[in-house]
């Protein structure tokens, strides 16, 4: 298929093989404009077995190696660990992408990452995906399009690795998961305009799935997570109890996604509302697919001289398709 | 409130002045770093009454006296009668913005208008709005996103003016307005990614409200509308009678909107929904909301020297936000 195209496809490359590393290795796959260089592990590479077996599995330490045959490098370690070192790090030697999700903390990794690129004369994309990502992008839209209006998002139904580890901390729990689950009712007060009445506490339910411990008091157990300040005690909280068996086969999926409205008014007082929501079977799976899509938006700003730290404001959204400016005036517009 | 500014107002006209031409002017009141030049109308000057009283009703020969007091020009002529002349005459004069949706035309209308705005060095942004608009940059980056999938748009509930004025012309109707419909059952086959399943037909429900004239025979008039070939008779049609106050009372308003829903599988077959919904209490007033941070991102694009015809999908998001790009960094990524 790739051979057909008349261009070079682009060269992507890995750096981290989790979940998100393993999605945009499927995602490239999908697009037959890419092509896959291949995976950057700092474990043995010999010990890794890639979802393809095409895929080739490569040595951290090689990185440096392949500046010439790497177009983009999709960073795919964790926001909390690995991207503020590896953020600069790797945009100093490659046009990267990344899906960096510390919202508080944009601001500081955008300049340092910023810093490194514009030295080395890269374009870096950080914190895409769904949030930060196609919500954040949505936001914005719905604010500049109606500026006299209220924006609020949902999340869920989705794991919450937070929530999930808090629940696990709770003594007598031997395994848990925590789906944060957005409030129909608060996402009906949104869109007809009661937005602003709904408390914070209000817009999600939290239902937790527990396994306990042998001999283990269940409301006790129970007691502790509902009543745990910030996690839980604000918010309407169920607790489910379940076997480890259970756990493992109808809580292993990793869905989410959630919605961001608008709701605003412009001139004669009319009501306009405007929804973006995702319902993702599988959370990084989505990610990695957005994390390509902008690759190609980026090996493209590359191509155009941009250099240095870029957001997905930034990213004109035709640069994100496969297809040429004319197919998408003529087919999509 | 605008003298707070620490920068000059984007100064903004508008060419037409119909319900959207009133929109825009609604819409620039709402954005502080916006200003209204005035409104340019081929009408007698004197005969026009403003919404706002501040608003100054010029006359369209005047319009090239004024492209050194305009940084942008909304165009808001109807696509058929209107643009194909106005958009290349007018973009050879000013930056501009335009609506133009007759969609099989788009690309010989970028065609015409890109020449104008090249020769001349302006900036000329094309059919943006919903559809074309919102809707065009939901359905590409759906589609770019998850490239094995399909996508569905869906119109409505909203006033289709072709439709309504196809019963109008039916032997024995006074008066009749026609909503298109989204079936709801097609809808959810899509969110279940039984979208291909769905025959074209069977994803819209056509409403007819319809006031006979003095002596029509209900019963044919009926007949005739949902037997019409290509408007109404594939479709699920209800005709409704009621009376000319009716009509003038219910019936007056504009509403519209719709979904763009973009199903698609990332690897190991995860299923994924992306779904952008509007809910417009008023159609014209929504589509120059749209116009007008649309008009704000021309002027910047046009400052930092891009020329020529330029769609949607050509322009960075963040250019569309009054705030800067360090604030939405901080505030909504």
């Amino acid at each position: 298929m790739k051979g057909t195209l008349m261009s070079e496809p682009i060269r992507i490359a890995i750096a981290g093989y989790g979940n998100l590393g393993r999605g945009v290795e499927s995602a490239v796959a999908q697009n037959k404009d890419t092509t896959l260089v291949g995976v950057f592990t700092r474990r043995d590479p010999a010990q890794v077995v890639p979802e393809q077996a095409s895929t080739t599995i490569l040595p951290w330490d090689a990185l440096q190696d392949y500046t010439d045959k790497v177009d983009v490098l999709v960073l795919c370690g964790g926001s909390k660990g690995d991207l503020p070192e590896q953020g600069p790090e790797l945009a100093a030697l490659f046009n990267t992408v990344d899906s960096y999700d510390t919202h508080a903390e944009i601001p500081e990794y955008f300049a340092s990452v910023d810093r490194a690129a514009a030295q080395a004369g890269t374009t870096a994309l950080i914190s895409v995906g769904w949030d930060p990502g196609m919500f954040s992008l949505n936001r914005m839209l719905g604010e500049a399009i109606l500026p006299e209006g209220q924006t609020h998002t949902f999340w869920g139904r989705g794991v919450s690795q937070g929530h999930s580890a808090a629940v696990r901390r709770v003594p007598g729990v031997a395994g848990a998961v925590q789906y944060t689950v957005p409030s129909t009712e608060a996402i009906e007060a949104v869109r007809e305009g009661r937005g602003a009445d709904v408390p914070g506490q209000d817009k999600h339910v939290r239902e937790c799935y527990v396994v306990l411990e042998e001999g283990a008091d269940a409301e006790a157990v129970r007691e502790e997570i509902v009543t745990m300040p910030h996690y839980f005690e604000p918010y309407r909280t169920t607790v489910t109890f379940i076997t480890a068996e259970e756990l493992q086969r109808d809580h292993a999926a990793m869905p989410h996604g959630g919605f961001v409205l608008r709701s605003g008014t412009t001139g004669g007082g009319h009501r306009q509302l405007v929804e973006y929501s995702l319902t993702l079977g599988d959370n990084p799976g989505f990610t990695s697919s957005v994390l390509v899509a902008y690759a190609r938006a980026v090996h493209r700003m590359a191509a155009q001289g941009q250099r240095g730290a870029k957001t997905l404001y930034d990213v004109p959204p035709g640069l994100l398709s496969p297809r040429s400016p004319e197919e998408l005036r003529a087919d999509l517009l």
